[in-house]
């Protein structure tokens, strides 16, 4: 009507789950249920199926027992299986196309692929659904089932946060063969080192974020949602009380705006917790957000705090280099 | 892929912004500038421009003086020229259009339309975006100004709720239309006593209840958000000792699962407050929520409380009807 | 040194424990324990012990099965063994005293007497403190024991409320004979309806409101306390999703300006939460507030909210006369 | 009764007012004011005299103009006239006392004394309370006035924290001379490096910390008290984005379990604000915690976050040594 404007794509909606490995999986699956009232819903092999209260799905997690912490694969549903489709064509056109998977456990076919960093990564359309027990159903209707009486519960899966040795060029692959949107990035000499990308209102249901020693595929870390940034303080209680890592107390992000803090499971995978998701994107039209790392301690990181521990720039899984990391689960 | 799906419609992207008519501006105004932090921006003629500290646009507010309180109109922002082109189409053929209007403040041209019930919205691409004075602007990117020091401020335009004569009239012309879904509602014997719709992740940017007299075009209210929902209890409390009507304190909806509150500004438009937005629907094929009416009170209206007050499904603006309203601003 | 000042009584500490009956002492004690995180510590008979995690004493609930809800009896710490024989020989005078009781669990000699309304009391200086196993103490060296990982665990003990044919004959009682002081107190045509009094700079350890039929004895409530008023919506939460009775869903009272939430335990037993206790009482020459009945509904009960239910007035326990209760755990 | 038992002192009630030092006035006059809604009651000569909207006297800070930062004197109010009396007799035996002071504005006469590090401290008991004019007061009958509308209001004054150059001869003599009791301390090989001392049931009215150099006199903290732990990341979000220095953000403390944040008014002298005021001592029999230094940082500072910076440790006002100062009020 104005401009040339090249219409935005709607085919991916969010991230469905992540799969984490893990190296003590019983130690990292007690974390999950005992401190964060999550639910064993399936143990399959080595592989353990966990969901949040307020989840959807049959699961939003998946413990896999292996040599060292680190990603498994995130899967990312898309809005239709007509876009399920036509992302597919665009991955296989992509060069870095695996190929589907029709035998996952919880869901129907879903494409898998790699970013250029090698983190593996799948579409999908068709999910399992949740059955609530009829005696575990709450009477509030959005909600998948009951409140749990276990530690402080977590509602449901965030986001996802990788390293990569090129956040920009994963973050452009996304951008482009699924339709994620940029919405913040750090530049340090117009380089990017951290981008914040999504498909969804959040700000991002991914974060990419560089790794310093050039190491490829590593996890950042997982995220979970409370809704309520008081929340924090009693996870942030529990898990110091009864002996867990808390790497950044509860606080709030400049990017993003979130309520945050940050613990590392026994296997020393990296676990976010969200008081709130910050503001949403709303905005149709909505530009990206560009910081200079230069302003990022003490604004970006953090809105009103000290600024970040150097293991928050540099720790990672797998971890691979010799990383000044203070303690995990001392 | 699996079985025949409609691919959903991505033309809308939020709500812009919200007129409401005052037979007192001065008051009203007075109420969310010195209580709710917006800021004036223009006044015009018989209009008010007003803005929330993290909304993105020029105003997202005007207040129009007129006889009686009520809505004067709704803007929605569609997610490109093309898809407003689109529902403008979609609206003509409705029969329902009343056609472009290019001369209004704040933003270009706007396809005006009614729905069944008579509210007057309109869809618009073009917006103007606030222009933060220099002296002003936060070092916390993603947010469009110093935060206020002003009463307890809210930060950006939530959604609107509407009473009519027909809810599943006029839901279902907004979904046919302009692409909205429907989210939760509220039946009784059938009939469709209230609805909630988005185009966006939110729950909700509009809800349509039952006006009980079946007078039209009436105003439910207009809703801001926090974010947080501790900012709710701030906001009771300043609204109380400096003489506001609260109909219904700090709560935490059923539908929704927000956090909520309502007041009455001086001219009687009944204003929610959200201290969070509840849940997000982030799964593509969600499934609408159904309440029967008689599970609504004590569950649907308020989860964790006593049952709402008769107002809140009897009163609305203009006041057309002998409601049984125990008191506006005191 | 300016005009004729009568010393204040500092005889009194604090609330010790407090004994409610139960005629469904398993469901009573599953509620304490499953939804507020209380542990139990013993059971001796028909009674059992409980406390909450930073509750110093062995206990600080007992749990006595009996035929109908109410209260045993409530215990006061005084600040010293002679702080102890002056209150006893105060007692004694007052005609009111019962005796020495030696043989309880869990602490020392206690003076047991009644109130001019029947209420069952004692004041004893020594009392057993909770060991901690190694295991579970806490880091936090203030902390009695870690905080449990069970329901939304209520820190300590707060106060008590109770029911009387003629508030202001039991508050003259307890100021005069154990040095309590009066907070607030609601009149109506100079009739006293209601008193908040205190020996520490909490409003009240104990408040006293008008029995409407004149019945004698009763228990409004017990409260425990959070110290952070978002913890009343994750009870209320948890509360509501397995099935107990909420009576007032979270709100600020204006007298004591206390977070505020009351329940029902399954016997019938009011139970009050406080999120925070409101202001505290540093001012040594405190004049007494005092409320008008006409001005507390809307003020006095609730800060920010809609008025208090009939039963909040008129119902306790043992329920002796024919009260319209709505409901109770339903 | 059943041991020896030295009865405590009951004379001293709490923290009457706080003086401080400013070399910037107007900007500390400006803080106060404009982002904690402290309202300025009276300017005579180089003084200003501000309260917060719920204490009940007067006024509760003095700024002073001087050629440096730091504390100009603090004043502890007595339980009664007669405990006046003896508490100026202990004084005058302890050789700290320096005599009447009978021309303060807003008070009666005050008993001078010195600590043996040198802070200047009186008693009293007469004092002006606050006259609320008409217009202003609430309906809430324990709060002083309504609450302001200007930045994120504090609720009263709290307590003072000084640095000293041997915090157990102080803490010392103000438990021998007015009844202080000593509630929590760090050691370092049995040499005492803090001390939390309180005549009421908080933690602290006043503490004492080592300060490093050997310099004596110096002011660590005044704190003001909000009662809702949510209200620091307002006052945080307030004070970054309008310039000011944020010391430490909104955490839990272990010693005093308060929620607690630093901030540095512009002439430099710390101030705390506290979210709530932690756990309250009721027992009379409370034992001292004592944390041994080694503990301290990741437990005592705080209880769930990163240590605190060396900043807390090392800095006061007047800033008289070499201190490594990050920024104030960059």
């Amino acid at each position: 009507m104005t401009k040339l404007h090249i219409e935005p794509i709607f085919d991916v909606a969010q991230i469905a789950h992540v799969e984490v490995l893990s190296d003590k999986p019983k130690e990292t699956i007690k974390f999950f249920t005992d401190m964060l009232g999550m639910q064993v819903i399936e143990q399959l092999g080595n592989q353990t199926y966990l969901r949040a209260y307020e989840d959807n799905y049959k699961y939003s997690l998946i413990v896999t027992e292996a040599d060292e912490p680190g990603l498994g694969h995130v899967a990312w549903r898309t809005t239709s299986p007509q876009a399920l489709e036509r992302r597919v064509k665009a991955l296989e056109a992509s060069g870095n196309g695996i190929g589907w998977s029709t035998d996952q456990h919880g869901h129907g076919p879903a494409y898998q692929f790699t970013t250029p960093d090698g983190h593996l990564m799948e579409v999908l359309w068709e999910v399992d659904y949740f059955d609530c027990p009829v005696e575990n159903r709450s009477k509030l209707l959005s909600r998948s089932q009951k409140r749990p009486l276990q530690g402080v519960p977590v509602r449901r899966l965030d986001h996802l946060n990788l390293m990569s040795s090129n956040p920009a060029a994963d973050a452009n692959f996304l951008i482009e063969n699924l339709g994620f949107k940029l919405r913040e990035q750090i530049v340090d000499d117009g380089y990017v080192l951290g981008a914040w990308i999504s498909v969804s209102n959040l700000v991002h249901e991914l974060a990419i974020m560089q790794e310093p020693t050039g190491q490829k595929g590593k996890l950042h870390h997982v995220c979970y949602w409370y809704g309520v940034p008081q929340n924090l303080y009693d996870a942030a209680d529990i898990l110091k009380d009864h002996g867990y890592f808390i790497e950044i107390p509860p606080n709030k992000h400049g990017i993003s705006q979130a309520f945050c803090m940050y613990a590392y499971e026994p296997s020393g995978n990296r676990v976010e917790l969200f008081g709130d998701a910050g503001y949403l994107i709303l905005d149709p039209d909505f530009q990206p957000i560009t910081w200079e790392m230069k302003d990022v301690p003490g604004n970006g990181d953090t809105w009103i705090g000290a600024v970040f521990p150097d293991s928050f720039w540099n720790y990672g899984t797998p971890v691979t280099a010799p990383v000044a990391l203070k303690a995990v689960a001392e």
